[in-house]
């Protein structure tokens, strides 16, 4: 068998167990986003400012996967917010099967209602735009610290997406970034694309994002 | 056939490749250094400026390797290296078999003799570290601006690899990094590696990491 009949059979299994997964957060009332991102562009850091700032506004939980160690779930944990870990132990992207498996584990955690569930995938900004997870939206992340050309060079994500967050925004006073250069990149490669310029440490265009958030989980109920 | 035995038999005929090209690399007397990284960590700017530096002192071409666009590519021949360009269409790793053609397309420009070549891969901390191109070494890169931990999550890559160049450097001071951690995180999981602290903006620390490349080439000699 040939490696893409395999890979075909795979996602097809995947597609199979997403839809089941997305019945489960329609029946729980929760938006639920995937946050797809290269390591070290800020998803952790964005997700524990995000939750600190959404404790009054909406009920939510996480599940953080990892390739290995369950330290960001440590990290996360200490907002006060459910979470549930995933160490994938070598594989490079989250799927529906594990995702299925940790929402079954946060249930008890959520027992009060739950509005927003954020999944946030393994570090990689290739394999894991593949894989359906039963998400009602993939928000891809790139920093200003990357480079205005990763639209371009990996647009798999950027069309599967429907939010993309700038991140370290702070940072933009200290590099030879070209902003401009990187919204027309992401246009070019998806028109419909959503996109907040923020940064996690200073606050600025959190607001924005916040309210997206709310405003999205608020049209599920 | 379960995913984990097919992705053994594409390691296994993998690895038979990677031999193939092991045999052709050291004919042609070359160092081969296969660098790895996240998305935006710097590879291709620490590439031009590797190249622009090392002209006068070794014989140096370039495989690179994009999942989509060449823009890299063309960037690095404004350096008058040769260069090859591999896009992997959607593929998160090079492999062998790609490299070793890659590998024959270069060889009428590099008549007059090779001391260096860098390949480097698609942007991804994961899956490019389970496949041996047939180099002599794997160079890790990792950024100041992408968090302290990354040794430890992706230990994989930090294994396999004998160097790791931390890139960046001069966004330090704008920066709550710890660089002390992040040296101690990479010694916990791989004592031997070589560390490289360098900017390649500013050129801090570049002559330490020019210097070795040189050294390891003349050694091949």
């Amino acid at each position: 068998m040939s490696r893409v009949s395999v890979e075909k059979r795979i996602l097809g299994r995947n597609d199979l167990v997403a839809a089941a997964n997305r019945e489960k957060f329609d029946r729980a009332g929760a938006y639920v986003v995937n946050l797809i991102s290269s390591p070290g562009s800020g998803k952790t850091t964005l997700l524990e400012k995000t939750l600190a700032a959404l404790s009054k506004r909406l009920k939510t939980a996480v599940i953080e996967g990892d390739v290995e160690t369950d330290n960001d779930a440590v990290r996360l944990r200490a907002t006060g917010v459910p979470v549930e870990a995933i160490v994938t132990g070598g594989a490079c992207h989250l799927d529906a099967s594990m995702v299925g498996r940790a929402f079954t584990n946060l249930l008890p955690l959520t027992v009060d209602g739950l509005d927003l569930l954020i999944v946030e995938n393994v570090g990689n900004l290739v394999c894991p735009s593949a894989f359906d997870l039963g998400e009602n939206e993939k928000v891809a992340l790139v920093s200003v610290t990357e480079g205005e050309d990763k639209p371009l060079k990996y647009p798999a994500l950027f069309l599967a997406a429907g939010v993309c967050v700038v991140t370290k925004a702070d940072l933009l006073p200290h590099l030879d970034f070209d902003l401009a250069a990187l919204t027309a990149n992401i246009r070019a490669v998806n028109p419909a694309l959503k996109v907040f310029v923020l940064s996690a440490r200073t606050g600025q265009g959190m607001e924005e994002w916040l309210g997206y958030l709310v405003s999205r989980a608020s049209e599920r109920k």
